[in-house]
């Protein structure tokens, strides 16, 4: 999808109305969030009540997908031209400010609106299902059986294009009320970041299998700031 | 509310039809998810389009608090009778299974249902921004400037009682089909935390104001499991 435009256009959902300065429509932006986050929480709506499902997504160029049983209420009320949000926050900082008021975090959020489709080309689905894999665990599709008929058959793959939405990003320090700096109040950031730490190999493997670099190093793309 | 059950009722929304016996009805369970997670997503539904606002939360007792500027529209929608759905994911490791069906994360989540209500009254919301703020960083709330007049009036306090919800909890080695434990695959978890670094101070601190510990020795209540 190389001829989209390099930001998205806003709508009146999108439009910031609160801090406008923290908001950006640059694709890239959007991207690097999404791609970093290891899952996302996938909104929709049955009957005018909100329901939410944390679940891992993937992207491939202007496309982020999802998965799940075909059973799943939710994915099939999607699939039936349900409208979807897409949401995705990495917490970078905690900000401590000199007041409770603002108190706040540092955070890089995407939220991304529209209709999803249900992904049934097979030759698509198959690529989703390895963006997915590779998503969370760069590396790792090459490593591992591929779905079979069956769970292929049980799986339902959703697909979201990139056209409405929004990221927000706050970073920094704490931005206090002008007569707060004279209080003898610390402030400051706490950084937090989500490390890796060392793989459990399973008990059931086979002689002579090593740790692969991609779970002994393994990094999210683009770690990490505060 | 010291007289509610040990558990909730089971709904039709929250009753699990797959992997049944992964999810929780029980009260600590849920609380101990909600106390540890940093934010929690807010979904909502206006029109028939859903919407999630990634958010501050706290808790006390069976009731979860969330807080925003009053002109914010989905905040008005959920004061106004909207139904909400409150939920919150924990992401302990990744599971690499040998097959690309079996690749997970274990995880604790929580999703809660209900009508929200504003809270007007001045005392429990004052209490309520007070338990946000500890919940964040506890210790804090002695140290900081309360809130004033103008700062009461812009925000709006939300309160969920705890009455419609489950915990969901995966946890432990990938589990395989069982032909698949002859693949010469490495599988196990890569476990995840997130983890605290070293705060960084303000600029304009005031001279001989030192790091409190809950800053220097921040973490989360429940850290951490694979």
């Amino acid at each position: 999808m190389g001829t989209s435009s390099a930001a998205l256009e806003p709508t009146p959902r999108t439009t910031l109305k609160r801090a406008p300065d923290r908001g950006t429509y640059d694709r890239e932006a959007i991207h690097a969030i999404l791609d970093e986050a290891l899952i996302c929480h996938l909104g929709f709506s049955i009957g005018g009540k909100p329901g939410i499902i944390p679940t891992i997504l993937g992207r491939s160029g202007d496309t982020v997908y999802v998965h799940g049983s075909t059973a799943n209420r939710a994915l099939r009320a999607l699939a039936a031209g349900g409208d979807a949000c897409v949401e995705v926050t990495l917490i970078d900082a905690l900000v401590l400010g000199r007041s409770a008021f603002h108190q706040s975090m540092n955070y890089r959020s995407v939220i991304l609106y529209g209709p999803m489709r249900e992904v049934t080309d097979a030759q698509e689905k198959l690529e989703a299902l390895r963006v997915m894999v590779e998503h969370a665990i760069p590396g790792r599709w090459k490593d591992v059986r591929g779905p079979n008929v069956q769970e292929f058959q049980r799986t339902m793959v959703l697909a979201l294009d990139i056209h409405e939405g929004t990221a927000k990003v706050r970073s920094g320090p704490p931005i206090d009320d002008e007569e707060d700096y004279e209080l003898a109040c610390w402030a400051g950031v706490i950084p937090l970041e989500q490390r890796p730490g060392v793989p459990a190999s399973d008990g059931r493997l086979l002689p002579g299998v090593d740790v692969p670099a991609y779970a002994s190093d393994y990094r999210r793309p683009g770690e990490s700031r505060s």
